[in-house]
């Protein structure tokens, strides 16, 4: 029988999934049963991005011999196709980014092989291709709309490394390169957020990976999904701009009278998480240790707001909040800041259209109705 | 706390909406609490797919007055933007309908002047040109795939007459142009169905119309949500094509073949309605009157069909199952039946967003966990 409405859905479970599990009191989270932290650590032997997209759509940790095909599959799935390549020009022109690839991988479904089939070898070919072809695009829309040619991606360079060099048209060292894979591996999936979810609706009337990966996009260029890294990040550029004196003594002032007058402070708190978003603690890490080789002011900042805030309300960072330094000093433009995440987000949404292909139930709830009823229709000419 | 997971969200209340209700076992649907048979009724003073797209989108039945404004708003907002008008042809040519139609309406989110916000007005504004393009886009998607232009919509007729002018290439009877458009008017909001309830998921982020709007026309993309009533008609042709005699007898052998067998028959059964669905009363009859001025075969084969359905699984059609010769007889090309819903369910989609984005919370459900736990990492020179 149906209830009353959870509003948000809240609390309610709307899959199961083998894909990433959260403990929100803990502050834990894992992927196929790997602890995160296992994944991102700073030490060497930890988890590439290609590795965890492997491991998310394809169900365990690649070989060496499976890795190497894997990222052979990705380079052969860079080209997005004739419609996409041909459209991207007008479309970097008119639309913004996260629209731009929400038309964009629209486009390219045309010239994918495997269009057509939600059978488990065609979707894992279309994952692999789809997470290949992401960062191409963010980068291609950004070279249309600069006209700033991005330099070929290298094969001897991984996707982290290769879009570092096409958004910012220079190599990165390997450090940097290091640090922005495994921000991606940090990103890679998050259990039932609300792009995810959009993914698996659309998913379950049997569409094709393309139409739901279109609709997680859509979903994720929503401002309380995607947007608050960008946020973040434009929040501390105008506290910086107008500082009389330290910027970190600004972030004092400024937020506490904010938290105050009752606002929201962007990149805190977490629906899930009950204490430190376990991925805060990479990016912050990170983020020290990018600001140590140029101006640290950014990361100053962050270090200080976060204390302002835990203080006035209890809340924690998210993963939004110091993803938002580390991108800016690897020299990505704030406004792709969504995109990069949609980047990473790929492998997890393309791994849970193929759990949900695999073992798939129409899902279709309930509403409550809660307008006028029995009412009389008057005819338009007595109206 | 989280429950054992609702397979689908079978009966779990998702959201509350004044817009449609459902009653599935007496049969009834009403908008806005006006009952299905008052507004598609055959007599005089029933309803027009305009008064229909007012009335959802903007609360109540149009007065003549706000109705000649609403009918101005729709013409004024046919045209689409000049980067989905540059990318049609490109896109007829390398896309099948419904995902040509996700790929355009993306497009036309890049030139509509109230992108950008999600505020009352800008979004009313935005629901009427989205139903205004969508017959448009569909005819145009027609004329560049068949090279046969269409013809110019005339300010005269209202939207279901210019389209079925646009479609088939000249100016329908006033009783086709009048049964079309009870047909969208049947189709222009059903609660919680997934297409809609993807729209609203998109649209509980903040991200803007047009992007739970794609969402929703890729999930209505998938066969077990729209195409129903595509493959009800390719089922009609393929016994046709095939029978020795009378093609009605040989609806009966072969379906109750099919149906032994276990074999599922498109058009049949609801999850909701466990009675006749009431818009399938009114495309009966309205199959019933465009046979009678022509070949009737294939509606004597959907009454045998239904016969047999009926008697061998107490199943009753669905909207799908008289859409199918409807649509066949109006003179549409099977492969724009699903599009040609999209055109009508536009109306429901756009006032589902509109009551979203009005009193909104992020729709975030949980997930359950079933995969393994506490495995153990080995990085890859170990593996």
């Amino acid at each position: 029988m149906a209830e009353k409405p959870s509003r948000g859905l809240a609390d309610v479970v709307a899959a199961s999934t083998a894909l990433s599990d959260i403990d929100g009191r803990a502050g834990r989270l894992s992927y196929r049963g790997y602890d995160i932290h296992q994944l991102a650590g700073s030490e060497s032997g930890t988890a590439t991005f290609e590795e965890i997209a492997y491991l998310l759509q394809r169900g365990s940790p690649p070989s060496r011999d499976e890795l190497a095909g894997y990222r052979e599959e990705l380079t052969a799935g860079r080209p997005t196709g004739a419609l996409a390549a041909a459209s991207l020009p007008a479309v970097a022109r008119a639309q913004g980014p996260m629209a731009a690839l929400r038309s964009l991988v629209s486009l390219a479904a045309a010239d994918d092989p495997d269009a057509g089939s939600n059978e488990p070898g065609p979707n894992r070919r279309k994952a692999a291709r789809l997470t290949a072809q992401q960062p191409i695009l963010i980068a291609a829309f950004e070279a249309a709309r600069t006209g700033r040619p991005a330099p070929a991606a290298d094969p001897a360079l991984g996707l982290a490394a290769n879009f570092l060099r096409q958004v910012t048209g220079r190599t990165p060292g390997a450090r940097a390169a290091e640090i922005f894979d495994t921000c991606l591996v940090l990103h890679a999936d998050h259990t039932m957020n609300a792009s995810t979810f959009a993914a698996r609706v659309c998913a379950a009337t049997l569409a094709d990976m393309h139409s739901a990966v279109v609709a997680a996009l859509g979903t994720l260029s929503g401002p309380l999904h995607g947007g608050a890294n960008e946020q973040v990040m434009r929040g501390l550029e105008t506290i910086r701009a107008n500082a009389a004196g330290d910027p970190a003594d600004a972030v004092s002032d400024q937020v506490t009278q904010r938290l105050r007058r009752g606002e929201k402070i962007m990149g805190f708190g977490h629906r899930v998480y009950k204490t430190e978003d376990p991925r805060a603690t990479h990016l912050r890490r990170m983020s020290e240790e990018l600001a140590r080789d140029g101006d640290d002011t950014y990361y100053r900042m962050s270090r200080r707001m976060e204390d302002v805030v835990l203080a006035e309300k209890g809340l924690y960072p998210n993963v939004d909040f110091y993803a938002a330094t580390v991108y800016h000093y690897l020299g990505i433009p704030t406004d792709l800041f969504t995109p990069v995440f949609s980047a990473s987000r790929m492998a997890g949404w393309t791994a849970h259209i193929i759990e949900q292909h695999a073992d798939n139930r129409l899902i279709r709830p309930d509403s409550e109705y809660v307008g006028e009823s029995g009412r009389t229709w008057i005819p338009l000419g007595a109206r």
